[in-house]
């Protein structure tokens, strides 16, 4: 009897533990790691030099120095870095929440304007980053870089859709025409699912207080465009983004006040946790030996790459930002709907940071299964660290006092400054469309496409799929006294 | 260039499809399931005769069928079960919850009779189950088992924390010094835990309205309490249960009101998530020819197992709550503080039923990576879906009515009967420490303890950790207005 009890033991331990137990140890400490991210950002807030990106980076770097110490400079990370985490859990709530935070209003009025800047923009930054690498970068003799990893690179350091730009290239069609049909079948999957959502939830629940199946329902629908538009090759980034709006739209105006608040801040909480797992791996795995030792033989041109990134960042901005303003101020008739040059300043500079999404396909692009073995690839994973982290600190923190000086009027510092708003700034820059960036635009909307717009979801849209106010009241339905407060 | 192109697709594309193909395809069947079962849930809801957990198992069977026939016969199941799945994501919200959603003013005025009942008996019905099968069974010549599976049974169908009962299966010293030992250390890693993150957002957070930041506080911590439980050895379910209720206690008083009800609402969704997950694959699974292969050679043995089964969860059930309550009742003085014979009654049928949770531990213990190849355990597989099934499906539908015969009087039919409440009873059973069927207990509270604990609680606990009322009021701190709804 005894072997037999202590046969089941063997079989229940194996199963209670899940894994061995070197992978528990490691959850335990990237948990109490990310646990004090949090609190230590928090603390640190008020010295306003601060936030919880560049917490996590600087607790990954120092917990990389313990591991390294401990393990005897064999490796300096908790987790390698896997392609699933990230594109299953990490990136979809992160977007997702982009999308839905989405100030609706504005984004609609100025539809035109951001796809411009957002399209055309990403196009122009893209060749000349991809483009300037290429010229530069050969002179170096850093090794074997694709014409691909020149592509790969401009895409990560492009302002806005970095995936969305990589997909575009996985095609071997004529690439306008797929830019197209991609963009369009990827918004019109988002859209459908948001749609779908919220008229299920009109139809079904209404009323009926059912707050935990609505909340499910949302957060699984949302999640099944993503993996839809995966399934279809389409860009699941896009998909996910534009069903996060319209669920915001529509289907959040159709659950109750519980459901409404519970979900605003369980998508905030959930990419506020994506975005810290992220720079907290960054951090850590920033110190893996392995890289930086083609790094310390030529500290010079590490030195000279990174600054070149930075540089095509800048000037890629730079490249459209300026141009495409002077277009659009052309349309404009009066000149306070003009973009005033202290205005495309701030646009130029508020969209200059690159964040957690940059650094994660960085390691996809160059590493092969956590290892950076080509000396090539292990320049471009540092120099991209640099790039974050100085573009996430120094231009971070010039931003507020730079808004300051440019637009010392109203309220535009509160709007345009990262780190102020709740909801975006304060998790750190992500590489998605920003209306963070083109806030600025608001100033001078474009009323005509925006009222006709109006019009339709008047006339045909919200009596279907609900939405603000166009729900009717019925006793114990959700009530709209808080509304104010998290529109 | 279009050879470096087309590498930089390959790689791309590997890169954005996370995995294969196929497991896209099984990822996105799976939570268009889900959404089916949460739609289909509600809607058949107001026939009374469903619930999420039903419809689950139903939609479960069907895919299985198509599943079936579309492979031609090979498998019926999306997804493999897996350990680390159910260990790692699905368990610890499902028993978390349970913590977060109990009565604490009822659960610690009845602490000591909800101890004697959990602890004793759930020793006294394990001991009657596993004797039972170890004494029935044999008689069958159904292949080896061996005793450890008996134990194992036992633990499964035994009433409270499976998983705990398990646990102490697996060491090798006294049992007894090893339960006490084993239940106060994950106890106070739960406590400590709980007071722990009560204490810091206490001193951090308040008034600040960083909602987002205290959600996600909550959710970490509450998580690291479950794998740090795991990493020393002790009952992560106890940890994470104890946790839960000390956090409703205390934490969740000392955050926003946005907090509190996002938080709310954010376990009890993904608890119910995690349960409706669990029946939707065992539904599927539960098609497997290999298994029913074994059944199908000798159909009569199988109901005779699986009806032997469910006499001992009878019994076993019976065993305990008749006699405790006997010896309880000895301790009351006046006859109203007794418990009726019916109210007897109710409570060994309330907690007849078998879930989710023994269900995923009968899958643990009886099949090795998917497969349940030996005779003996593909029959304890398909006894224990027979066991939950009829559990679920019959006693759940007759709870309702016998509540009504038997207790006509009062508010303890909407107390006592499964399926009116939203956070508990519509989720489907779990085989976790139950306070609904132990509720009938709370028309005889014994108020000495209770009475203590307040004043230990008011004069130290509180002031200390925050709590109900002890939070000072501060201009745009926590509102209490909505408090009596959520409570």
């Amino acid at each position: 009897m005894a072997v037999d009890v202590s046969s089941l033991s063997e079989r229940s331990v194996e199963m209670l533990m899940t894994s061995d137990h070197t992978s528990v140890v490691s959850m335990n400490l990237f948990v109490a790691l990310l646990c004090a991210c949090i609190l230590l950002g928090h603390l640190l807030e008020e010295s306003r030099w601060m936030n919880e990106s560049i917490t996590a980076l600087a607790i990954g770097l120092c917990t990389g120095v313990i591991i390294l110490l401990t393990t005897g400079g064999k490796s300096s990370h908790l987790l390698v870095f896997s392609e699933d985490l990230f594109f299953i859990y990490l990136l979809p709530p992160i977007i997702f929440n982009a999308g839905f935070q989405v100030k609706k209003k504005q984004f609609f009025r100025n539809f035109m304007t951001i796809m411009t800047f957002g399209a055309v923009g990403t196009l122009i930054s893209f060749a000349i980053i991809s483009l300037g690498a290429m010229h530069f970068f050969h002179k170096f003799n850093i090794g074997s870089l694709k014409i691909g990893d020149y592509l790969a690179l401009g895409a990560i350091f492009s302002a806005t859709d970095s995936v969305c730009t990589l997909q575009v290239l996985n095609q071997d069609e004529t690439p306008l025409k797929l830019l197209i049909y991609l963009f369009a079948a990827s918004t019109i999957l988002g859209v459908v699912a948001g749609l779908l959502s919220a008229y299920v939830i009109k139809k079904l629940y209404f009323g009926r207080h059912s707050t935990d199946r609505e909340v499910a329902l949302m957060i699984l629908m949302a999640y099944l465009s993503y993996i839809l538009s995966e399934l279809f090759y389409l860009s699941a980034i896009l998909t996910v983004f534009f069903c996060g709006i319209v669920m915001s739209h529509y289907t959040w105006h159709n659950v109750t006040e519980s459901s409404r608040v519970t979900t605003k801040h369980t998508f905030a909480t959930l990419s506020f946790v994506a975005e810290i797992f992220i720079f907290l791996y960054v951090g850590m795995d920033a110190l893996d030996i392995e890289k930086w030792r083609f790094v310390s033989d030529s500290p010079g041109k590490s030195i000279a790459v990174s600054s070149i990134l930075l540089a095509l960042v800048l000037v890629g901005r730079a490249a459209f930002v300026f141009p495409l303003s002077f277009l659009t101020n052309l349309t404009k008739k009066s000149p306070s709907d003009k973009i005033s040059l202290k205005q495309q300043v701030t646009i130029w500079w508020a969209g200059l940071m690159r964040g957690s999404v940059s650094m994660a396909l960085a390691y996809n692009q160059f590493t092969r299964s956590g290892h950076t073995d080509l000396r090539a690839n292990a320049i471009m994973i540092t120099s991209t660290i640099t790039v974050v982290l100085f573009s996430t600190v120094v231009f971070g923190l010039m931003t507020k006092p730079l808004v300051r000086i440019l637009l010392p009027s109203s309220k535009h510092i509160s709007k345009v400054s990262l780190g102020v708003q709740d909801s975006e700034a304060n998790h750190g820059p992500v590489n998605i469309p920003r209306p963070t960036s083109l806030r600025m635009l608001l100033s001078s909307p474009s009323h005509t496409v925006h009222h006709y717009w109006r019009k339709f979801d008047n006339a045909f849209m919200r009596p279907v799929f609900g939405g603000r106010g166009f729900v009717p009241y019925v006793p114990g339905s959700p009530v709209e006294q808080n509304d104010h407060q998290w529109h």
